[in-house]
């Protein structure tokens, strides 16, 4: 039974730390590249726990098990974790400690903090060793503890790797390296340490299969000002990327000989990472002084080249065309014949799979129907799978990756009879989504400073959605990418919130969420672009790229202003214009009726 | 003549850092104490330029003089500067180098650099400091060089200093040096030198006279968990001041000493203070541990205590019956006889003489016709007063202080005929002012987050204003007060956005200004308040305080949204209520007429 085999496991976990003299063991959700979703492998914390969410950290003594999970997932972590002796800490909530706040409180004096060194990056690891060295206690974190308690762990990602062809990435390996090495020089750095999957597959123009719908691979890369290097297990590289790397300059080295290649870095040696994605381990044996900055490939693979943006409006086309032929099925078929959350998602990717240049679902759709809707990333599985019925919204998030781009859509659609009060947060949502889409700003605006037009409209009705507005997007990577955003609450990190450049891609998703009743998203991805320069300076606009109907059925017009209204008229006209020439006559025809002027 | 006068003292100047081997020197605008205003002992950069501004720095070499102002005085500083050699740099326009960049990049290797270091904080003391180290110079701090050349030099002020009563002041100085201390265990700081006139006007319950319409003291104070000394001018202090002083265990010391006294401060205690403020002299002089932090005085004195609440709500109600009576007077008088901005100002400046505990204006009064308006922060001097005519805008900038608060305002009154651009971009702006008004937000949320919705209507018609859009304002202090504001770009210093409380007092002022056309501004102070508080948070919501009518002559309601015109109606209403009671006849008939429902 999995709540006696969670216990069974904690208890273990405990033994292990006494044998070790651990008194407490922090089991964050990371694999060695702090990546965001990571491969069953790495599945320590759910394992662990049970709790299976995308993000958390769990933190173990003799006395307590807790869990640290942000407000996306308050309400399946309660769920998961009901029955089982952990307790939730609810992050960001008043009066709950960060896990920081929670180890400085509970670690003994002289106490011995536990944790994998590999999956806790260096800027966490080091305010650990600080709390430790005040506790005059000790740290131990060369072992996986887990890991050495897990029967039938998972096997290490190890996926072929492929080459992405400069007609979709826009821009050569060389070019690229070139522009990292300025940086280098401009930050006066002689080797700079690139762990960040994301960058790597951006970079070198690779992709792979290592994390599930994240087509990275498992490596690490050092760029120094003459040479490069690719820490990666060679079983993933067939000829052709051999030869690509041989033909690029990139020599490859052994996944896990990077441990050995950064403590052997003369001291003297200047390298720049950035402590808060590199892990502690890497960080913790490097002798050479650090240039602690963003690593320069993430602000660069963030503005979309042009290349890349041809691609990724084409990419939204096509999706756009897969979505609205399964909200017309759906809205053609509910009440006629069994739906499901699980059915609904898949025929979706049937849609999708039908289209050109398809590689796989960008992540795992989201496909809620009422109350499951509330829990932000609820996804359906087997034993949560509702059945779909003519009354309600269903909620669904997806997205695909293509060779020319990735996308990431929410719609909310109504399935039958809806409440007034649905209606109504519907249109604010709406209102909410266009209004920050028609935003016409100075250059020089953050997301902090766009957020409120899109909160706005919720803030006024007394609701709040407690997650950001809205993420940047990569290109065939992962669905979500620094530096750009939109969120209220200021980074702590200096710099963290960046300025918004031309050619960044950022969704706008604002939502309602009311707990065991229903939720309700509407998200498109805005490019941001130049408008009219003038003596005040350039200003900026976003052009939405995601093309698919906005439910009407649910709209209230007359809560929504003139110009609310004129949006989301020109808004459909758009999504009619690209759509309908790819849809058959019944399609069509619905799209216009779904797309008409209100 | 005054051109050839400027040319005189930059060439005198030049021959004093001749003699002492000097090749660059720095005249900021600022006294001991880094005040925004500063009495005219000490306008240094005034006297050596020509220009009158508030702000600016002027840097000057054997080959070059520059100046450095910002956006709001452009327009003036071009004009004052206009015949001399001195150069214009803009800042924050793009290509023109920040002072210190222009320091860097124009000090010669080995080179000299020289300032007061009793006018530059230690901050920016210490970045001067180490561009001189780079080039292996040195610098010169201790002489004041435009003192030296300076002939009839007006006195060091040395007005008489008061007690602020606490039914005025609504809290204790021993509550506040309480809160003070409590703040300066949590730093575990032994010692805070605060060297804010405004600062310590507030913790000492005193004002004084020493800045034109900015009632402080000159002093220095130093605070201990024991005991607290205040630098002061002893003539300055009359027996009652005295006795206060006694009686709350200040001590006090000569103004002078306080160079000396931190001088003489342990190595081995620690300081609190603000670097960003204190003045170069004292820092460079301290041997002791630094805690770098705000001063703990000044979020307190910005968060108003519900007494000081009470008291600038009447103050605003008698601010609003002086405005509102000018208003009726202005209207009524235009093109009947000789009105100039300097009478018109003169004659607002009765209005508020004749009510209850009125003090001082607190600031000059920008009184503005036509294209003067648009220069920010003209004010007019017998040179440049112009007549009005029955046509165009007078925009007013003013505000008085009384016992019982401070206040600020602007509004822009049609004289006569206006054009359709001229009604449209004044409507725009009381748009940008009442949307930001009617901000509803969670607790959380700083000046940044909220400026779009001031800002937006202009930048969506590619307009802007080049300054925040509004500052917290002091309790019988200046009226420029951080630590809240609204603005859109960040702060560069860490926490320098502050969070929105309760109790804050903020300006909303959006405007126009069009280079020798016109400008528009309307101002309105809005305090912070709790609104409800659920499950998402602590909501926030403005009450406006200022009360006076907004010109319905210049307003085009049909550009205005329902919820707009809304927002102004009831906005009116309240002014009618508030402000019709203390009317003649002629002037309530003539607001209502002017407060009425569009």
């Amino acid at each position: 039974m999995e709540l006696a085999s969670v216990s069974d496991r904690i208890k273990l976990l405990r033994e292990e730390m006494r044998e070790r003299g651990i008194d407490m063991y922090i089991v964050p959700t990371s694999d060695f590249h702090e990546s965001e979703y990571v491969g069953d492998y790495f599945k320590t914390r759910s394992y662990l726990t049970g709790f299976t969410g995308s993000a958390g950290t769990a933190v173990v003594t003799q006395e307590e098990a807790g869990l640290w999970t942000d407000g996306r997932y308050f309400i399946q972590a309660q769920g998961e974790l009901s029955g089982s002796s952990i307790t939730l800490y609810r992050m960001g909530e008043e009066g709950v400690p960060t896990v920081k706040e929670y180890v400085k409180e509970n670690l003994r004096e002289g106490g011995c903090l536990g944790f994998d060194g590999r999956v806790v990056n260096a800027r966490d690891g080091e305010t650990y060793e600080k709390i430790v060295k005040d506790k005059q206690g000790d740290l131990a974190v060369v072992e996986d503890l887990v890991g050495a308690i897990w029967e039938e762990r998972p096997s290490f990602p190890k996926n072929p790797a492929f080459v992405l062809e400069e007609k979709y990435a826009g821009e050569s390996v060389q070019s690229k390296l070139g522009r990292v090495r300025e940086k280098m020089k401009e930050e006066q750095a002689d080797i700079h340490i690139l762990t960040s999957l994301y960058d790597i597959a951006w970079l070198f123009n690779v992709r792979g299969g290592d994390i599930a719908h994240v087509p990275v691979v498992m490596s690490f890369a050092v760029i120094t000002l003459e040479m490069c290097i690719w820490f990666v297990h060679p079983e993933v590289l067939n000829d052709e990327v051999c030869r690509y790397c041989e033909e690029n300059h990139i020599s490859i080295s052994e996944y896990e000989a990077v441990y050995g290649y950064v403590e052997s870095i003369p001291a003297e040696k200047r390298v720049l990472l950035n402590k808060s994605i590199v892990n502690y381990r890497i960080c913790s044996g490097l002798k050479a002084e650090l240039v602690q900055a963003p690593n320069p490939s993430e602000w660069m693979k963030a503005v979309k080249n042009e290349t890349e943006l041809a691609n990724i409006r084409h990419a939204h086309i096509k999706d756009g065309v897969a979505f609205t032929k399964f909200m017309y099925w759906l809205k053609n078929h509910i009440g006629k014949e069994t739906i499901t959350e699980i059915s609904a998602a898949d025929y979706l990717r049937e849609r999708r799979q039908e289209q050109d240049l398809f590689l796989d679902v960008s992540f795992d759709t989201i496909s809620a129907y009422g109350a499951n809707a509330a829990m932000m990333h609820y996804a359906p599985t087997p034993e949560t799978d509702a059945a779909l019925r003519p009354e309600g919204f269903l909620l669904v998030d997806s997205g695909g990756h293509y060779l020319d781009g990735s996308t990431d859509i929410t719609r909310t659609m109504a399935l039958g009879a809806l409440s007034h009060e649905q209606k109504l947060y519907f249109t604010t949502v709406c209102r909410s989504n266009l209004n920050l889409a028609a935003a016409k700003f100075l250059y020089g605006c953050r997301g902090t400073n766009l957020d409120i037009l899109a909160r706005g409209p919720l803030w006024e009705l007394g609701l709040d959605y407690k997650c950001g507005t809205g993420h940047g997007i990569g290109y065939v990577l992962n669905v979500h990418e620094g530096p750009n955003a939109f969120r209220w609450k200021q980074s702590s990190d200096p710099g963290g919130d960046c300025v918004l450049e031309g050619g960044m891609v950022t969704t706008d998703e604002p939502g309602v969420y009311l707990e065991g009743q229903y939720g309700i998203r509407t998200e498109n991805e805005l490019l941001c672009r130049n408008a009219e320069k003038n003596e005040y300076g350039q200003f900026m606009e976003f052009e939405i790229i995601t093309y698919a109907p906005i439910d009407l059925d649910a709209i209230l017009p007359e809560k929504m202003t003139e110009r609310e209204r004129g949006l989301l008229n020109e808004y459909h006209k758009i999504v009619y214009g690209k759509i309908s020439p790819f849809l058959n006559d019944g399609e069509r025809e619905w799209l216009r009726e779904y797309t008409r002027e209100i």
